[in-house]
């Protein structure tokens, strides 16, 4: 291995935003300021979009209190980008590296961004330019593979946790059928946190779709009937990448029908659609009258002064682990190993190959998932708890013995 | 003035909820248990739906723990209930009041409710039933009448400015146009919470749209170009009541719209249909193509872990006054008088008549909002900031002088 190469660092922040991706960011700085090999730390404005068009911000400049400060707030600070860049995308990045002697790359992000580092390893390998690239892994979809968990996860956990909390209290309060829609396209991990905060058997959530366990609209109904007959009330968490028996998002299949509405200017493939979509199938054929749906949306991933501090620390350990990764190898992901069995909750860091995150993304393990395909298991609690940290204790005094 | 009568106290929570209507109803119970003239204190399962139904639990017996997760956690501890009662169902509540020697009731809740205890207090006094009968406001609209604020608005106002100040820096990180659907059908005061987290001249949210300022749908669009265009983004809060020119609300006109749609089953009197339809005209319109809409929904009033310790204080306080005032008084509503210039924020209770509250509601007032009716004034700040209690810091670095 030669030894660490001197020149500039540059970091950027992709894909969607998170409540804990600029603490890994600020990880990086204070660990990249540390070594003598690391001129200057750039920040890339929107990423790799601000990469090929030169637009970098001195981090290194930046105070203690204001890069603390960084690390508490959510989304990106240094701007995000949906560009997905290809080989030659690529190589437009390398020229800019070469003018600007950058020989460290940190890129922040889901597997696109592990991807993105890996082609911009190779086309720099074939320059015969120094360079060494590496991810930090960041998703609120907890989606990434090797790595136990990522960071980001946990703190979007925390909110769904909290909200379906809360959101339980409030169908005690005033009962009917509630439907909350949350983030997860293609894994169900953020809508199985939905469950963490349940205590009593009767707490809601009583039912969660996830995109892992494809459901039909006749089944989706007859078991919140069959939880509401019992319980005269119903909370669902649903995935966003919710699917029909065939395999194919509910989502799309509004978008669909919408498309073939005359009317034209009534769009339902926005944000609202999939739970207004539920609720009235609920509505309509159940003949429930208070049926109500929430999407959350944004909140769940950029909401100000909620992080996980498990989440907030190790977001920022992967950040500063990624620098001394860079002091001794090539290029790599940084992951997180879970500590054995009957130790107290910690993870250790590795390093793994950039192509090992790059390519695919995790689906839940099936022992997270109940036979029935619409809840959780005791291990999948097990696993997520520990992420959120401890949740809020709540009380519901309806139930208590009548007198 | 007689003295206080001997027996039995009943409380109630009615309404929708918030994150600190349980806090009143533990200043009720622990100021009742101090008062040798009450007996047991009952909890109205479901509010006044359980008094007809003689569904009432023992509050007296709750430990001091139980009380203190009670007070924490959000939305109506007891139950709540939509039923607004006219003299015959007072009546019937009476009925049950003498079977148990109910000479004390406590009413949490907005206006309705305060026209409850009044109906009830009638009644009693028609039937010489020795009743004292008090109302403890609560609302996250903070549209009561005579009190400074609202238990309630403070922990909802908090939510809302915290979800914008993530929102915007989402907003930043990923450009476009973004447009949140906050709670308040009747009163702005929720939505132009969205402002508080505000700090520099171009944090969102850049426009904000009231109950009180009706707008045409070309208004809206303009004003939303014009801030695109300076902005390369834009963020927009939208009460659920905003109207259109002619003072009907949107939600409405979208509802009507759907009832023509011969397709039928797709509901758009949804949650999200405002969103989704102010998204689409954003859209369709001005040709934008990055476009998203949230609708915060019951998170906004009923998240746990997320309370403003200013208002968990002022909620809990009126709860116990109530009960002080019962002690002396034979009706009444407690308010709350903030404390006057140049003192630290704070706040006395006072008492008023019920039919002052029980009759109408309160608008936010016009030195509220700007001349052009879509942001808030510097004193709208000032009135609200102490209610939230301090928020969160952020920082972007996007715009930082590039290097």
């Amino acid at each position: 291995m030669a030894s660490a190469p001197k020149g500039n660092a540059v970091v950027g922040q992709s894909g969607g935003p998170t409540g804990v991706i600029n603490a890994s960011l600020v990880g990086v700085i204070e660990e990249a300021k540390k070594h003598p090999e690391i001129q200057a730390v750039y920040g890339a404005v929107h990423a790799v979009a601000g990469m090929v068009k030169d637009e970098f911000i001195d981090l290194g400049k930046l105070s203690a209190s204001t890069l603390e400060t960084v690390a508490a707030s959510p989304s990106s600070a240094l701007g995000t980008s949906r560009d997905k860049p290809d080989t030659e995308y690529c190589r437009r990045i390398l020229e800019v590296f070469k003018k600007r002697n950058i020989r460290y790359f940190f890129y922040i992000g889901g597997n696109d961004s592990a991807n993105t580092a890996y082609i911009v390893n190779s086309v720099a390998e074939e320059a015969g330019y120094d360079l060494r690239a590496f991810h930090v892994p960041k998703t609120v979809d907890n989606d990434l593979l090797v790595t136990d968990h990522c960071p980001g996860y946990g703190t979007a956990a925390r909110f769904v946790a909290c909200a379906l909390m809360g959101d339980d209290l409030d169908n005690r309060a005033l009962p009917g059928v509630k439907i909350d829609v949350i983030m997860g396209r293609h894994a169900g991990f953020l809508t199985a946190a939905a469950a963490l905060g349940k205590k009593k058997d009767d707490d809601g959530p009583h039912l969660l779709y996830f995109p892992e366990r494809p459901v039909s609209i006749g089944k989706f109904l007859s078991e919140v009937e069959a939880v509401y007959k019992k319980l005269n009330r119903c909370v669902v968490a649903v995935s966003e990448g919710m699917c029909d028996a065939d395999g194919e998002t509910w989502a799309k299949k509004i978008a669909q029908d919408a498309e073939k509405d005359p009317h034209g200017n009534i769009q339902l493939s926005g944000t609202g659609a999939l739970a207004d979509f539920l609720a009235a199938q609920v509505k309509n054929n159940l003949k429930i009258k208070r049926v109500r749906a929430d999407t959350f949306g944004y909140l769940q991933r950029s909401f100000a002064g909620l992080q996980s501090a498990v989440d907030v620390d190790e977001a920022r350990r992967c950040g500063r682990q990624a620098v001394l990764y860079a002091m001794q190898e090539d290029n790599g992901s940084v992951a997180m190993k879970r500590l054995g069995n009957g130790k107290k909750y910690g993870v250790e860091l590795f390093r793994t190959e950039l192509k090992n995150v790059a390519e695919h993304t995790k689906s839940m393990p099936a022992e997270f998932l109940n036979a029935d395909g619409n809840g959780v298991t005791p291990a999948f609690v097990e696993y997520a708890l520990p992420l959120t940290g401890e949740l809020p204790k709540t009380e519901y005094l309806g139930g208590y013995p009548k007198i």
